[in-house]
């Protein structure tokens, strides 16, 4: 792999604009002998094809199934088993929580205990979405602040929830505090460094409270946290690429993965139209551009075939919308694929479009998986991706003489 | 490259079974427009393969021709050029002789030198094996223990034999005792270490003990030993993988690798329908099977096309043996290429089959090379084949969230 420095030394910038789309989960498998992107009616896809060159791409390493954390790093050009992302941070971005450098997040569960503090139930019997936020409301008043650390709650689904500890001094360097095994004690955080002493003492204080103010909260009496977390320091794309980059996504998870890489979060509505007209109002503006489409996951990830294909048809017809913008460059590819017989992210390589003046041609005519393992990119690694994408916009210089 | 530390982090187990059918040195090249897999009639391999996605693997490096050794070790998912197992080891694997952790093992050749002990022939013109044999007893017989070391003398074929000093306080550091060319006088080991002054002294009593027992038996008149090696520690495929593993193969060399990476040998016998009926028998014990056809490579390193195209079309009468054993994985590839043109191990990279329920599928009609080079897995390293494997069987986790 090349070095980030060697790749930041060839940078040169210009006015080009680069455009990438990632539908997210985009790689399907077959049913039936056709997988979702096969299936699918895709006749603006299929012409773009023809002016593109394919490939399939490893978001992390053959055989890896990848989270949408590392899946998005690697497509922005970040090595994902170098940028590892804490639990914490990544469920934070996931609920939409600002984070500041002073800020440990954790990952955290409601949980059902016995009499005497042992775990029976590690998800307190998966209570419902609005119990679990009147429960974070309440432990929020009462635990607003341990001595001078802000406590931020924040509910996600089901029993998990979110917590920033933002103080100073509070280090991330801590153990699990649960032992993610039912019949077992609940258990502190231990620092595993002593300059994390300060945040081990406040993380136990607010369990401690916490089952004070659950205890009459059958079946959510209790709480553990894992995955404690800062806000990691990353270059950022202008940095490392030189360019200004701007993000397009409805969902806070992948809002706050582009801000992670210093991208601009543009303020956009909910639907896939609410995004393209985002695009199209701020083109001007940026050099490269992050847009988001999440259905294609959603679906994936529910087990409905018919509806991840729709929502490919769906991303067809906004093509010529996206071409008329006349961007240098146009990638399209997923993160990572959520096969809908799978109904989860799987370790499938990622389907990867590059259409530019320059991309030279292959004799791919669809947009599928099948044809982009035999497309002129070959198999290769997500986080060349970017690599690929600045060299269409003619943005590299040379490498040696 | 993935590390081994993350890769054992997210696996997790499941009742699944994976098939690993080694057919060794499989890739060959065109004679007359066609490979040995081309010429193939293989029409079990051909309906396999529209239910599998095919590849290719560089077993080492592009380029780089494999010996068994690092062949087998990288499809075991064991990066061969971090495990690099001593010659002297590689020999007894290969003729059967079992190691303790007390042994260092050696190379040896008969020779032939003169009345000067200059080597004027370093194979002693080749001697039959069987005379080699009654030589290694001879040896064993008079030379069978050196103060409280063990000495192990085992023949190979014609003039190779495989030496064990067995006892405690032997290190391996040492040179070859082996000038490797003729008109130079034998030498003496040397230790690279002080720990290995022992061993070298050891070593040098045997040869000068095997000329005196040797002096009157030209051209066999003296002996030089090389590649001395202790037997490696190797994580197991229990402790890396979480699978019970075990092998099926008629040859010490695979028997021996295998367990070097903690593989249960099976006992077995000397046919391939005696391996797959032992394959059978013993199917609901383990989670992962190595099963090693060794035909193809003996015919390719004879140079005899005909019968390596005959040994491919064994092997695939059997494929619905082995289908009808449902495992969850079959995965079929070389250790290395052995091309009948060659009539060697070659560099070329090995065909791969992979078929689970969620291998995905690609436009692959038949298993030969060069379906493999246009296959959905592309070109990859073999040493990823491991964790495309417990991919596909379920048992790896996500990476990050």
């Amino acid at each position: 792999m090349l070095s980030e420095e060697l790749l930041s030394a060839l940078i040169q910038e210009n006015d080009s604009k680069i455009l990438l789309l990632v539908m997210d989960g985009l790689g399907g498998l077959p049913v039936d002998g056709r997988s979702e992107m096969e299936a699918a009616a895709t006749p603006h896809f299929d012409a773009l094809v023809r002016a593109s060159v394919l490939g399939l791409a490893d978001p992390v390493s053959p055989g890896i199934t990848p989270g949408s954390g590392p899946g998005h790093l690697a497509i922005f050009g970040y090595d994902p088993l170098k940028y590892q992302i804490g639990r914490g941070v990544l469920e934070a971005l996931g609920v939409g929580l600002q984070m500041t450098p002073r800020d440990v997040a954790a990952r955290g569960n409601f949980c059902t205990i016995d009499a005497n503090d042992v775990i029976i139930d590690r998800r307190a019997g998966r209570i419902a979405t609005s119990l679990n936020e009147k429960l974070c409301e309440k432990l929020s008043a009462e635990i607003g602040r341990l001595d001078d650390v802000e406590v931020i709650i924040k509910a996600g689904k089901e029993h998990r929830f979110t917590v920033l500890f933002r103080g100073d001094g509070l280090d991330d360097r801590l153990t699990d505090a649960d032992p993610q095994m039912e019949g077992k004690k609940r258990i502190p955080t231990t620092a595993l460094n002593p300059a994390a002493n300060r945040a081990a003492g406040i993380v136990n204080r607010f369990l401690n409270r916490a089952k004070e103010v659950l205890c009459d909260q059958h079946p959510a009496n209790a709480a553990v946290l894992r995955g404690f977390a800062k806000y990691p320091s990353i270059p950022t794309m202008a940095d490392r690429f030189g360019l200004r980059a701007a993000a397009i996504a409805t969902y806070p998870m992948y809002r706050g993965l582009s801000k992670l890489v210093g991208m601009e979060i543009l303020e956009t509505g909910d639907t896939f139209p609410d995004e393209i007209q985002t695009l199209q109002k701020n083109f001007a503006a940026y050099d490269f551009f992050y847009l988001h489409y999440k259905k294609t996951d959603s679906y994936g990830e529910d087990g409905n075939f018919e509806m991840k294909r729709k929502s490919i048809e769906e991303v067809d017809r906004y093509i010529p919308d996206l071409l008329r913008l006349k961007p240098d460059v146009l990638a399209v590819t997923g993160d990572h694929s959520s096969p809908s017989v799978l109904k989860a992210h799987s370790w499938h390589p990622s389907p990867f479009l590059l259409h530019s003046k320059y991309c030279g041609m292959d004799a791919s005519t669809r947009f599928t998986e099948r044809e982009c393992s035999r497309g002129a990119l070959g198999k290769f690694s997500a986080v060349d991706e970017m690599t690929l994408m600045l060299a269409n916009a003619l943005r590299l210089k040379k490498f040696g003489a």
